[in-house]
C-alpha cells in the first residue's frame, strides 16, 4: 500500500534519481465524480490553456501541475467500482477510481512526467500507445522495463514529437488488464493552433464486457460471447449525451481496446475521418462515413459541421452492441404459438419467461423480473415513447439556442417536420 | 390489417395533414418474383429516366408516382417466405413480400414522401440510414417519432440533398427485426451526370442468420455463431449471377446489416473503393482493392472497368460464409482411420456420417441425407465439377458478344489459356 | 505418390501440352529449415537480381529455374509437420514441407509456370488472389479448371501485367484446406525500380487455429472460438524477430486467410500503409497509423523508416490473440479467495489448478503442469523478466551497429532513457 510518508519518500528518490523537485503529494488527482460529465458552459475557461479542452463523457481529465518546465501526471492503478447505469455497479479496475481513467492532455513540445503507482494486488506496466518515445518509455514489461509491483511506484518522462489521439494502457497480464477496464486517451494537442478550429472535442473509449447476470465481476476469459458494450464503461441509458450548438465544428475521437471492430454511426450526418492513432489523415486522404469502424488497438478521430438541429442517435451498428445483458442461446419462440405454455413452465421455473411470440418490443414495456445487478435487455425512455436499445448509445444534441453544453432535454421539432400517422 | 378502404381513408387523411392528393391505392407495388433476376437487355429502356437504373439481383426496385412533385413510394413491412436457394425456404420478415426490401431509387433534389405500413404483429419504424433530412423524419422510435404499431401507416417526407448508397431499415426492436431481413437500399443517383458513366449498377445485401437444420425460422438472439450467410438474402447457389458485357465500367453496391465485417473478394480484377454511406470518397483517396471489407451499419461502392472476360467468382473470403448450414462443433477426424467406426455409429444414429479423415471434399459429391429445409455444406456445379461452396457466393460473368444480360452460361476459355494436367 | 520417373513423364507430357522444354525434377525446391529465419548480411547477395529479396521469417522463398524465358516454379500440397514453437509440432497442410508455403517472387513482366503436385489425400488446387491473369488460369476448381486429383500435377502459366503482394491458396474444399495452413505469399516486384528505395522487406502470413490441449491436429470445423494465433505459422516464443538498422527503410507485407480481421500493431513508430492485394495505394490516400487492421483475405503493406533504435512489440492488438492455448470458459475466480477451496478440488481433479485471484500473471511465473503439446498461455523471457505473451507477437529490433541482420540480442537502453522506481 502506498501511504503518504511513503510517497513523499517515493519523491524524495526521485530527486535522486531524476533531478526533479515537486511535491509528489500534491500531483494527486481530485476525487472526481465519475459517473456525470463535468459542466459544459460554451466558453469554457481555458485558464490560459492554448488549446480548448477535449470533453471525456462520463469522465474527466487528469490534472497535472509543472515542475521546473515538465508536465508531472499522476496514474494510481487500482480496482474501481464503476456504475454502468443505473442499477448496475461493476467491480472493474482502472485509474484513479475510474475507468476508463482520466483523460491525459498535453501539447506537442511538452516534457512529460508520468507517475505511476501501482495498487493492484498483481504488478502492472503503463504503455503509452502511439506515442513517439525512447525504447525504455514503451511501458512493456519484461521488454522495455521491469513490471511495475503492487505498493511501486515507476515514473516515465519523455518530450512530445507528435500531435494526435493516443491511448495508454497496460503491457502486463494485459489480457486480463484491459479486460477490466484499464486503459485511457492521452491527447496530445498541436503547438501551432490547428487550420480548422474545432468548437466541441469529445473522447469516447470502447469496451466490451461479460458480466453473468446477477453478478458483479467481469469474466476475463470470455473471448468472443460479451454481453455489455460500453461508451467510456458506461451502458445506456447510462451515458451521457454529446451537446453541441448548431454551427459548431465538433470533434469525436473514439478509442477501442475491446476485442471486435466497432463501427459507430451517426444520425443526420456525413461525417470525415480526419486521424488515426498513428496521426493526421491529410485532407487528400479523408473518407467521408456515416458509420466509422474502430478496429481493436486504434483510435479514429472523426469531424463535422453541426448544421443540423436534433436529437441524433450515437451508437455501434452490431445490433447486438445496442443491448445489454442479451443471452444468445435461448430457444428460438418467433412465431410458436406460446399461450399456456409460459404458465407450465412456471410452474417449474418461477421466474421462466419465453421471447415474445411476436418480436421482442414487448420486453422494453413489460416488467421483467431481472436478476440482481443486471440491466434491461431493451431500455431508455425518450419523448416519443420506449427507445429499446443499451449498450454502445447515446444522442448528440445539436441546438440553436443555448448558453452551456448541459444536457438541454429533448429536441422540439418545428411543425410538419415529423413522420405523421396517415391511417385513421 | 390494412384494407383498401382504411388506405383510401388513409389517403384522405394524407390530404388534411399534409395537403397531398394522390391515390395511395395506386401506389402499392405489383407483386414480384424474388427469386430471379429482372431481364437485362444491354440497352435498358429508361423510361425517361435521367439515370441508368441499378439493378438488384434476386430482389427488385420499388415502383413510386408523382404526386404534385413528389415520389411517392410505400413500403409495407410483413412476414415474407423467401427461398434462400432451391431446397430451403425461410420465415423471414422484409417489406413488399421481399428481404431485402426492394431498392428505392431517386435522383438528388427529389422531394420523396414514403408511407410505411406496418403488417407486423409488433411495432416497427423506418430510419434512412445515411439520408440527410429533418430530425423528426430520421424514424428513430421512441426519439424522433412514435413507434408505428401493427396495422398503421407512417409517412416520411424530405428533400433528397445528396447523392450515393444508402439504406433504410428499422429502428425499433432493432437487433431482431433486422436479423429477420428487414433492410434495403436507398439510392440516391446524382443530379448531374457522374464524370464516368457507369453501364452496370448491381446492388447486393449482406446478412448472416442462424437457423437451425431441420427448421424455417432464424433465432434473432445469436450473436456469432452464424450458419448461413447471404447476398440479398439468397444463399449460392441461389444467387443471380452477375452479367457485365466486357469494356462495360461496372459499380456494385454492397450494404451490411449483418453482426460481422465481410471482406468481399472479386476474382480477376483490382477495383477501386469509391464511395460509402457517407457519399462517394473523393479520387484523391480511393483505394486499389481485390476485397472490400465491409464493416455492419456501413455501404460500399467498388467500381472497375470490365476488362477481362470470364467467370469469375465473387464471394465473402472468410471461408466459413461460402459455406452452408456448417456445424461448428464436429468432432475432428481429419487423419483419423473411421473405418468400421462409422459403421458402428449408424447402428445408433442412422444419420450419422463422420468427417471425412481426408478432407471434406468427398461430402461435396457424396448423397449426404440431409435434415428437410437444408442446404448442402458444399454445393454448386460448374462446367469443371462440383464448386465446393455455399452461402455468399456468386460469379461474375463478363462475356464479349451478348445483346442482353440473361445468364450467358458457363464461360468458353480460349485453347491454351486453362491450366492443364502434365503428369500421365 | 509422385515418384521421380512418374514426374519426368509429366515433363514429357508438359513438352507434349505446352509445348515447353525442361526437366522438371531439377526444379524441385530444395529441402529447408523451415523453422528459422534465413541468415540475414546487410548487403544480401542479389545474385543478379533487380530487386531486393523479401525475407519470410521462420519461412523461405521457392526456388525456380529459366525455361526458354519462363520462370519454373514447382509447389507440392501436402501435409506438413510444423513446430509452433518449442514444445508444440502441429500437423498442419501446406507446400514444400512448410506453412505458410515458401514465398514467390517474381518481377513484373515475368512470364511464369508454376507446376503443382497434389501429394495430400483429397484433391486441390491453387487460386493466384489478386493476381490478374485469364480466366483458364484462375485455380477455381470446378469453375475455371478441373480439381487436382491425388498423384496428378497440373501446370499454371501467365504473363505477370502488375506489382504488388499477392497470395496463393487452395479454392478446393478451401474451408478446410486454408484452415489447415495452405496459403502462401505470391510477391511481384515492378519493373522499374521503386521511387522509394526500401531496405528490408519482410513478409507475415496471419492464422488462427483450434487445437484442442494435448492434441496435435487443428479442428477446421471451428468458426469463431479459437485458440492458437500466430505469424508464419509459428507463435511467440516461436517466432523469429524483425531486425533492421538504424536509418534502414522498411516495409511489413501482412497477409490473412483467417477468419477474423486483425490489427496488427507495432511500438514506436507511426508507419504508413502504402498497398493491398488490388496493388499500391496511391501517396495521396496513403493512411498513417500504427495498428494496420487486416481483413481475411487481403493483405496490407506497411512503411515506415527505422529511425528509432530499440526493441518495439510487434503484435496483434486483439488481446486474446498474443495468448496460446487460452481457454474461454473456464470459472471467473478474479477476486474470489480460493485458499483451501484449490487443495480440495485437486483431491478430485489432480490437474486443476484455479485462475488467480489476483490476476493472471502469477500464471507466467508459476510451472503449471500443462497437457502434451501444448503452449504455456503467457510466456517468453525479456531482458527484465517474463514478456507474458504468445500467439501473434515477435519484436522489431532496430540496431545502429550491426553487420549483419542476425538477431543481435536484447537492446541496451542508454542510461537514463528507461521508466525509473521512484518508490523505496
Amino acid at each position: 500500500m502506498i501511504t503518504r510518508r511513503k510517497m513523499l519518500f517515493s519523491s524524495a528518490a526521485a530527486l535522486l534519481t531524476g533531478g526533479f523537485s515537486m511535491l509528489l503529494g500534491r500531483s494527486q488527482p481530485e476525487a472526481v465524480d465519475t459517473q456525470t460529465t463535468q459542466p459544459s458552459p460554451i466558453k469554457p475557461s481555458t485558464n490560459g490553456l492554448s488549446y480548448i479542452p477535449v470533453v471525456t463523457p462520463n469522465g474527466s481529465t487528469l490534472p497535472w501541475e509543472w515542475d521546473n518546465g515538465v508536465k508531472v501526471f499522476h496514474l494510481i492503478a487500482e480496482p474501481v467500482k464503476r456504475e454502468f447505469a443505473s442499477g448496475m455497479t461493476v467491480n472493474c479496475w482502472g485509474y484513479n477510481g475510474q475507468t476508463p481513467g482520466p483523460t491525459i492532455e498535453a501539447v506537442e513540445g511538452d516534457r512529460v512526467r508520468i507517475l505511476v503507482t501501482n495498487k493492484l494486488a498483481e504488478h502492472t506496466s503503463i504503455h503509452w500507445h502511439g506515442v513517439l518515445l525512447p525504447n525504455g518509455m514503451d511501458g512493456v514489461g519484461g521488454l522495455t522495463q521491469k513490471q511495475i509491483k503492487p505498493g511501486e511506484t515507476y515514473a516515465y518522462e519523455f518530450t512530445l514529437r507528435q500531435h494526435g489521439t493516443q491511448m495508454y494502457h497496460p503491457h502486463a497480464d494485459e489480457m486480463l488488464q484491459m479486460a477490466m477496464g484499464m486503459e485511457g486517451f492521452f491527447i496530445i494537442h498541436p503547438k501551432e493552433p490547428e487550420r480548422t478550429r474545432v468548437d466541441r472535442d469529445f473522447c469516447i473509449f470502447l469496451q466490451e464486457w461479460f458480466i453473468e447476470p446477477g453478478t458483479s465481476t467481469p469474466n476475463p476469459a470470455i473471448m468472443t460471447d460479451f454481453n455489455i458494450f460500453t461508451f467510456n464503461s458506461r451502458a445506456f441509458p447510462g451515458t451521457a449525451p454529446l451537446v453541441a450548438r448548431l454551427g459548431d465544428r465538433v470533434r469525436i475521437r473514439i478509442a477501442n481496446l475491446s476485442m471486435d471492430s466497432h463501427p459507430i454511426h451517426l444520425h443526420g450526418y456525413s461525417f470525415t475521418i480526419t486521424g488515426t492513432d498513428g496521426g493526421p489523415i491529410s485532407p487528400s486522404a479523408q473518407w467521408p462515413e456515416t458509420s466509422v469502424n474502430v478496429p481493436p488497438g486504434t483510435t479514429r478521430d472523426i469531424e463535422f459541421m453541426a448544421n443540423a438541429p436534433g436529437d441524433w442517435a450515437f451508437h455501434c451498428h452490431k445490433n447486438h452492441h445496442v443491448m445489454n445483458a442479451m443471452s444468445h442461446d435461448i430457444p428460438n419462440m418467433l412465431g410458436v404459438k406460446q399461450k399456456g405454455v409460459e404458465q407450465k413452465v412456471q410452474n417449474l421455473l418461477p421466474d421462466y419467461m419465453a421471447m415474445g411470440e411476436s418480436g421482442m418490443s414487448e420486453m422494453a414495456t413489460m416488467k421483467m423480473p431481472l436478476p440482481r445487478n443486471t440491466l434491461p435487455m431493451m431500455t431508455g425512455e425518450g419523448p416519443f415513447g420506449p427507445l429499446e436499445m443499451g449498450g454502445m448509445f447515446t444522442v448528440l444534441k445539436v441546438r440553436e439556442d443555448i448558453t452551456t453544453y448541459d444536457d438541454p432535454g429533448w429536441y422540439q421539432p418545428p411543425k410538419g417536420t415529423v413522420a405523421w400517422l396517415v391511417t385513421d
